[in-house]
């Protein structure tokens, strides 16, 4: 007969996470509040060595936190980083949207010439100043992101930039660090990154501390 | 002026996402069905190294494929995972089931002594048998899952068991391949894992080839 042998308790569970990643992850290089936002973001992909790409422009914390307590809209490239957002933590009861359902998308992106996740950023413009944009999947939507900004599109407060994978993602990632356009940013360099890393991003924002 | 060079074409960005996947990664331990699952996962984590953490049981791809071909719900522990599965590409209009929001979850968490992920599970069991399971976030669920088949429960056609994290993961991964009472799986071994690679694996899952 097997038995099984573990913590049922949730809230025990993510004690323990939160003390494993502190006493095993290099947070030494983050502020207190960059430190609880990269224990997250750590827990969400289950490595530790996942913080040396973690990359955070001084005012991001600050300002993301700003942004979300005065009800700014989070808009995501991607389904699984809208759900994986626990409303009840966000301070406001801010919105989630992801665009990809939209119906024009598929039509946006046949006009732009461009992936449906960098199309849908069209249909945010009106609300993108002041928002908080998640990109966790497509480079396609960052960079693109990064064209409208450039052409001159309202500013968002704040933009996590951590799309994942082989083709594009170190690019566009770089590509935000190396002139966001004046717009606070967190990064994950190189191929890592993704919705839950994202998520967990957003989940850490809506609230300090853990 | 900023430029930004790159693939705006999504065919030609998975194509080469996943070329890049084959010329790094390992795969020469897995079949050539077992490879496609593993690219997709790979894909999905932005690691080609992951894949020596990758464990199919010999009849896992065949079985998981048989079973969603005759119309086999696919349950799942995380809203995410379920999310992430490309509907489109399922062969028989598959149900996804989570029910972690299910009212009567917190009831049986509060019965059990256990998570609300782990709890879940009981809302499955009447259709639990010839199912394909999903546990891509709660180390809980995994090992209830194990509990409740030790028990008698009825058994899936086959189980991905892919709970990420730093409590419980490693472990509760370990007890499935270890004893899966003669249910073929999938895991992956250690801390890694999470809902992207198990959505992953079911996407893969649910045609062959890429």
């Amino acid at each position: 007969m097997n038995t099984y042998d573990y913590i049922r308790d949730g809230a025990e569970i993510y004690r323990q996470s939160f003390a494993t990643i502190r006493a095993e992850a290099d947070l030494s290089r983050f502020s207190a509040e960059e430190a609880d936002v990269a224990v997250r973001m750590i827990h969400a992909c289950g490595m530790v060595d996942a913080a040396q790409y973690f990359r955070f422009s001084p005012d991001f914390v600050q300002a993301a936190r700003a942004a979300l307590a005065a009800g700014a809209p989070i808009f995501t490239d991607a389904e699984m980083v809208a759900r994986g957002v626990t409303r009840s933590r966000l301070p406001a009861n801010n919105e989630v949207i992801c665009e990809l359902r939209n119906p024009e998308t598929p039509h946006l992106a046949a006009d732009y010439g461009n992936t449906r996740s960098a199309a849908a950023i069209h249909i945010w413009l009106p609300r993108l100043a002041g928002s908080v944009v998640a990109i966790g999947n497509a480079p396609t939507a960052l960079f693109h992101l990064l064209e409208l900004l450039r052409d001159g599109a309202p500013k968002p407060a704040a933009i996590i930039g951590m799309p994942v994978g082989f083709v594009g993602a170190a690019e566009s990632k770089q590509a935000l660090g190396e002139n966001s356009y004046g717009i606070p940013f967190a990064i994950v360099e190189g191929r890592l990154g993704g919705s839950a890393m994202t998520a967990a991003a957003l989940n850490a924002l809506a609230r300090p501390g853990i």
